[in-house]
C-alpha cells in the first residue's frame, strides 16, 4: 500500500511520554484514577445499589463457564467492560498502578475463558442466542463491541507489554477476517454501529499485521452497497427484529444508505457517524486514500458549520440520538449526547495527525472543555448523557413525561451505560490530544500543564508547559531538547476565540504574522537550546457571541464565551425564568474569579435586565406589551459546571436588547 | 334530585330553530353537507384510495354477520360511524335530506343488527375479542364508542323523531348499567377515555329516563377512587396490555390519579379531559351539585389562563396528546389536537348554559374560528390532527424523523380518525352554540348571521343576525316578537378582544356601562316590538397581542389578532426563515379586505425587518453580531386559512423590536 505524500499520518504519542500536570486537568485524571474507574468497577460488577444494575462482568463469567444465570442488559452490554479495560490500560500507560493492573488481569483472564474455540468473543449470543451469531448485523452490535474489544487489547498491550488480550482480539480479529467479505462463501456486510474500523486499524498498528488494515478498509468501502445488506438478512430472519422499530431499513440511521465517499451531510445516529469518520480518517491515512479523507473534510465541515452546538455537542434530535438537518439546533429538545461529542473530538485528533490545522483542534478543545467536561459531575460519579443548553427542569421527566430524554441533574449509571466508561476513557488518555510530531514540526494543539518527552526532527526533546488555562491565556513552554537534537519547527495554536495573541521567545517579541502563523499555528523554527523559554499570551476578553442567522433557534440571543468556555446563567444564581432575562448589548461584562465556587472557576458578572413579570395583570394574552424591565445583575458560570448545585433552570443563549 | 337555584341548566336550541345564514359560516356548513360528510361516507367506506383506509362501516357489518373477515383498524374505530351519524342527524336537524337519511338508514339498520342480544355494541370486542368484553376499560375504549353512539342515537331521534337508533343505545345504556356500579357483583368501574358521561346526560335529556343521569353521575364521582380500578383490571389480566407502554398505570393521563373534585390542575390526554368536563358540568347542572361545579370551573381557569394557546389549541405536549403544565405552551413542538378544540368547545358551552358569562364564550370564539376551521382545509378534504403555531417543514416527519407528530400540509385522512368526523359534527351543530335562553334573557355569544326562533319569557320570538364578521364588528339584529310575548331581555356579548364597542337601539344611542353590561353582555330589557333593530359596532382594529410573561416561547415576541382572528405568517406570502422577520413595535398595522385570497379574507400588512442574512459571512459561531436588518414588507393571514398554498414556514409569534 502506497502512502501519497499528503497523508503522512503522525504517530499516536505514547501516554508515558506526556506527564500531565495541570490545575484544570490534573483534578479531573485524579478523579478517573480514583472515583470512576473504582466506582464503575463496582457498577460493572452490580455493587452500586442505588444505580441501575449492569450485569456486564457477571455475563463474561457466565460466558466463561465461571457462574450459571442468563444473559443481562443490553446487547452491546459487553463494550462497557471493553471501554472500563481501555480506560485501566491509559491509566496503568501514564503510571503505574500494581493494584489495579491485578483487577484488570483477573477480568482479561475471564475474558479469555469468554472466548469461543473459534475466536468468536460475544456474551449476548454466547449466552443467549448461540445459533444466531452474525444474522442480525443491523441491530445487535458484535462488531461493535469487538471493536471496543480490540482498542482495549490494543491500549492494555501498549501500557503493559502484555499480549494475553492482544491475542484474544487478534484471534477474534481474525475470525471476522474469515467471515466477512465479499469472497463467495463469506458475508459481504458490516457493521450496524460503526466502530470495528477505527479498531482494526489501531490493531494494525500495534502489530504490523496488514490483514487488520485490510479488514478495516473493507468494512469502509463495502458500508452503503447495493443491495443493502441490512435488508438482505432482514429478509432471511423472516422479518425478526431485536430492537421496536426497524433500524434495519433505516439505512440513514447507520449511514449506510450510500457508500461513504458519496456521503455530504451528517445525518443518522451521532455517535455513529463519528466513529465512521473517525475510522475513515484512519484508513485515508494508512491507505492514502484522497477520496475517502475529502469524504471526511466534507463531512467534517458540514457538522462544524452547519450542525454543532456552541458547546461542541452534536446530533441534536433526541429521535435516534442524530442529526438532523442543517442550522437545526434546537436548546430544550437537544440531544447533543456526551459520546458524540467525544467521537467528535475522537475525528478531530484523527484529521489534526493527519493535517494539522487549528480550526480541527478548535473544534477538539470546544468538545472537550464544554460538552465532555460537564458530562460528568464534581464528583465523578454522575453522568450526563444528553446535554442540553437549556433547560427546564418542569420539562423534564417526571409525570408529564415531556423530556424523558433530558435530565436536569446528572445521574448514577444508565441502563444503556456507555457515556461514561466513554468520558473516562478520553480523559485517562488526554495527553495523547495535546501535540503531535509531523517531520520536522512539533505541533502543540491544546494548552494544558506538564511535561512531555517528545521525539522530532531525529532527536529528542523535553517540553515543560505551564499555564492557568482555561481561566487565563498566559502558556509558557520551556524546550529542553536531548543534546544535538536542537534544530526542529514548534508550531503553536492560536485558538479561533482569540482575536489578540502575542509571543515572547526568551523575553523578546516574536511576530505573529502571516509568514510567521501557518494553518492557524505560529511556527517558530530555529536552533533550540536547553533553557529556551516561549510564552503565548492569549487575550481572553469575555466574548459576546452570535449564531448564524439560520440558526432558529438563536434569533435574538447572545451566548457568552471566554478562551474555550462557553457560560450559561443558572437558576441557582439568577432565579427562575431565566428567559424573562435580557442582556443589554452594551451592558459591561466583568470575569471575576472565584476561588470557592465549583472547584474554582471564573464567573462573568453584568448588569442585566428582567421583565417585570409582576406587574402583569392581563391573564394568558393581552393587547398591553410586556410592562418594562428592571435592572436584574446577572452571573454567568462555565457551562461545564451547571447541574452540580441542585436541580433548577439553566441557559446558554439569552435574549439581547 | 334537587336542582340549586343557581344551576338552571339552560335548553339545547334545536337545530331546526336557527337558520344559519352567514357568509363565513355558510361556506363552511355547506361544505360540510355537500362535501364532508359525502367524502367521509366514501372513507368509512374505504373507497378513499388514496387515503388510510378505515374499515368502520365493514366492521358493523361483519359484527352483524352481513360479511366474513376480521375487525381492521384501531379498537375505538365504531366511534368514527358514530361520529358522522351524529354530523348527519345534525344536517338533517337542519334540513331534510331524504337521500342522506336513507343512507343513515341503512347504516342504523346494520348497526342494530351488530348489537348482541344482552344490549352490547362493539365491533372489536364482538369480532376479535369476544371474551374479553370490559377486561381492560383503561385502554380498549368500550364505553367511549358506547357514548359516541348514544349522542348518535340522541341526535337522530331529535333530527327525525325515529327512534331505531335511540332505542338501539338506551338497550346498550342499560346493560352498561347493568354490568357498572359499587353494587356487589358490579365492575366500580369507569371509562379510560371519558366520552360516555356527556352522552348519559343526552340521554337522560332525550329520554326523562333518570336511570342514564344517574349512571353517568356514577362514573364522574367513581373516576379516580381508591384503589385504582385500572390497576386491578391489568392484574387480573395478568399484565396483558393493549397499546405499547401501559397506560393503566399512567393515571394522570386518563385523569383518574384523583376523584374529579379534587382536580385543579389540567393534566393529562387534552381530549379525555375536556370530555371528561363537558360530562361534569352536565352533570353538575343537572344534579344542583355546586362541588362539582366548582371543580369544572377551577379546571376551566387553569386551562384558559395557564394552558391555552392564542388560538384555542389546548394540550401542547405531544407525549399523551397532553396538558403539560401551567405556562408552558411551545409552538413548534405543540400538539394542541383539533378534538381538544372542539372538546373545549363544549365544555365551554355548557358553562354558558350553566352560567353565561361572556369569558367563556371567547374562548369558544377563539377555539372556532382559529383552530377548529384551521383544522380542515377549503376543499373538506384535508385535516389536522395537530395545529402548530409555527412551522418549519423539514423539521417535520421525513427521513428525519423530528416532529412526526407535526404535518406542514392537512392530510386526507389518518389511521385514527377522531378528528375529521369531529369537525364534521361540530359544524354542522353550529346552530346550537349562537344563543341560549336563561330564564327572561336571550343571550347572543356568538355572531354567526340567520334566523332564530326562539322561546324567551313564555314567548316566541324571531331573531334576524346580518353581519359581515369576522370581518368588520359591525352586527344588525332584527327582533320579532310573536304577538304578546315582547318583555324579554336581549342580551349581547361584548367580546373580549373588543375595547370599543357602541350600541345603537333603533337607531339611538344605548348606553354601555356598568349597569348595562353585565358579566361581558350588553342587556336591553324591554317590551320588544316588531321591526326592532339593534345594530352593535364592535371595533376590530388589529391588535398587537402579548403573553404572559412566563410563557418562555413568546418572549420578545408579538401576535397579531383583529376580531376572533389570529393572524400567522406564511413562508408563500412572506419568504422562507420567518424567524429572521423582525415587527417593529412601531410599525404600522393595515387591514386589507382580498377578495380573491383564500376564499376572501382581511390580511394584514406591515413594514417590519429582516436579518441581513446574506452579510453573514461568519461561520456557524462568530463574536461579530449578525449584520443589520433591511425592510422587509410583510403580510399575515388568518390562522385558519395557513397551509392551503402547498408546503412551507408558518409563524403566529413574531419578534418584536
Amino acid at each position: 500500500m502506497v502512502k501519497s505524500a499528503n497523508t503522512a499520518y503522525a504517530a499516536r504519542v505514547p501516554l508515558h511520554q506526556v506527564h500531565i500536570q495541570d490545575e484544570f486537568w490534573s483534578y479531573y485524571i485524579n478523579l478517573v484514577r480514583d472515583v470512576v474507574v473504582p466506582y464503575q468497577w463496582d457498577a460493572l460488577n452490580d455493587r452500586v445499589n442505588s444505580a441501575e444494575p449492569s450485569g456486564a462482568v457477571r455475563n463474561f463469567k457466565i460466558a466463561a463457564g465461571l457462574e450459571q444465570g442468563d444473559f443481562y442488559g443490553m446487547v452491546f452490554q459487553d463494550s462497557d467492560i471493553a471501554k472500563w479495560l481501555e480506560a485501566v490500560a491509559y491509566l496503568l500507560e501514564s503510571k503505574p498502578d500494581p493494584a489495579l493492573e491485578d483487577i484488570a488481569d483477573g477480568l482479561i483472564d475471564i475474558i479469555a475463558m469468554a472466548q469461543q474455540e473459534d475466536g468468536y468473543l460475544n456474551t449476548y449470543f454466547t449466552i443467549k442466542e448461540p445459533g444466531q451469531r452474525w444474522t442480525n448485523l443491523a441491530e445487535c452490535h458484535e462488531l461493535y463491541c469487538a471493536g471496543h474489544m480490540i482498542e482495549a487489547g490494543v491500549a492494555y498491550y501498549r501500557a503493559t507489554g502484555k499480549r494475553k488480550l492482544l491475542d484474544v482480539v487478534s484471534r477474534f480479529a481474525d475470525h471476522i477476517d474469515s467471515v466477512f467479505g465479499t469472497d463467495p462463501g463469506k458475508l459481504a456486510g458490516y457493521d450496524g454501529h460503526q466502530e470495528i474500523e477505527l479498531a482494526l486499524i489501531k490493531l494494525y498498528q500495534a502489530t504490523g499485521n496488514e490483514r487488520y488494515l485490510r479488514l478495516g478498509r473493507y468494512f469502509v468501502d463495502q458500508r452503503g452497497q447495493k443491495p443493502s445488506f441490512y435488508a438482505i438478512q432482514l429478509e432471511e430472519r423472516g422479518g425478526k427484529t431485536h430492537w421496536p422499530g426497524n433500524v434495519a431499513l433505516d439505512l440513514e440511521y447507520s449511514q449506510s444508505h450510500v457508500p461513504v465517499r458519496e456521503q455530504d451531510k451528517a445525518i443518522g445516529h451521532a455517535v455513529r457517524l463519528l466513529y465512521m469518520l473517525t475510522g475513515m480518517a484512519d484508513v485515508a491515512a494508512e491507505t492514502g486514500d484522497d477520496s475517502l479523507f475529502a469524504a471526511c473534510r466534507r463531512l467534517w465541515d458540514n457538522i462544524v458549520t452547519r450542525q454543532m452546538y456552541i458547546t461542541g455537542g452534536v446530533g441534536s434530535m433526541p429521535q435516534g440520538e442524530a442529526f438532523s438537518f442543517d442550522y437545526d439546533l434546537p436548546n430544550d429538545t437537544v440531544y447533543a449526547e456526551t459520546c458524540a461529542s467525544i467521537g467528535l473530538i475522537f475525528f478531530a485528533q484523527r484529521m489534526l495527525r493527519i493535517s494539522p490545522e487549528a480550526p480541527f483542534a478548535d473544534v477538539m478543545e470546544r468538545a472537550l472543555y464544554n460538552t465532555v467536561v460537564g458530562g460528568m459531575s464534581r464528583d465523578g460519579k454522575h453522568f450526563f448523557y444528553v446535554n442540553p443548553l437549556e433547560v427546564d427542569p418542569k420539562a423534564c421527566g417526571g409525570a408529564n413525561r415531556k423530556y424523558d430524554h433530558i435530565k436536569p441533574v446528572r445521574q448514577e449509571w444508565f441502563g444503556c451505560a456507555c457515556c461514561p466508561p466513554n468520558v473516562a476513557r478520553l480523559l485517562a488518555s488526554l495527553g495523547e490530544y495535546i501535540y503531535t510530531v509531523h517531520e520536522g514540526t512539533l505541533y502543540t494543539h491544546l494548552y494544558i500543564g506538564g511535561e512531555a518527552q517528545l521525539e522530532v526532527g531525529g532527536g529528542k526533546v523535553k517540553l515543560k508547559q505551564a499555564s492557568n488555562y482555561p481561566w487565563d491565556g498566559k502558556i509558557r513552554l520551556e524546550v529542553e531538547p536531548d543534546g544535538a537534537a536542537g534544530s526542529f519547527a514548534l508550531a503553536l495554536r492560536i485558538p479561533g476565540w482569540c482575536k489578540r495573541a502575542s509571543l515572547k521567545l526568551n523575553g523578546s517579541a516574536y511576530p505573529l504574522n502571516d509568514q510567521t502563523v501557518v494553518n492557524g499555528y505560529v511556527r517558530i523554527e530555529r536552533e533550540w537550546a536547553a533553557g529556551d523559554v516561549v510564552e503565548l499570551d492569549l487575550e481572553m476578553p469575555v466574548q459576546r457571541i452570535y449564531s448564524h442567522p439560520l440558526v432558529r433557534a438563536n434569533a435574538g440571543k447572545v451566548a457568552l464565551q471566554r478562551g474555550p468556555l462557553v457560560y450559561c446563567l443558572e437558576e441557582a444564581d439568577n432565579g427562575a425564568n431565566l428567559h424573562e432575562i435580557v442582556l443589554p448589548r452594551e451592558a459591561e461584562l466583568t470575569a471575576v474569579r472565584e476561588e470557592q465556587l465549583l472547584g474554582g472557576v471564573v464567573t462573568v458578572r453584568s448588569e442585566a435586565e428582567k421583565l417585570r413579570e409582576e406587574d402583569w395583570t392581563n391573564g394568558l394574552y393581552s393587547p398591553e406589551a410586556v410592562p418594562g424591565t428592571k435592572p436584574h445583575p446577572v452571573k454567568f458560570i462555565p457551562y461545564y459546571a451547571w447541574a452540580n448545585r441542585g436541580e433548577g433552570e439553566m441557559t446558554v443563549w439569552v435574549r439581547e436588547r
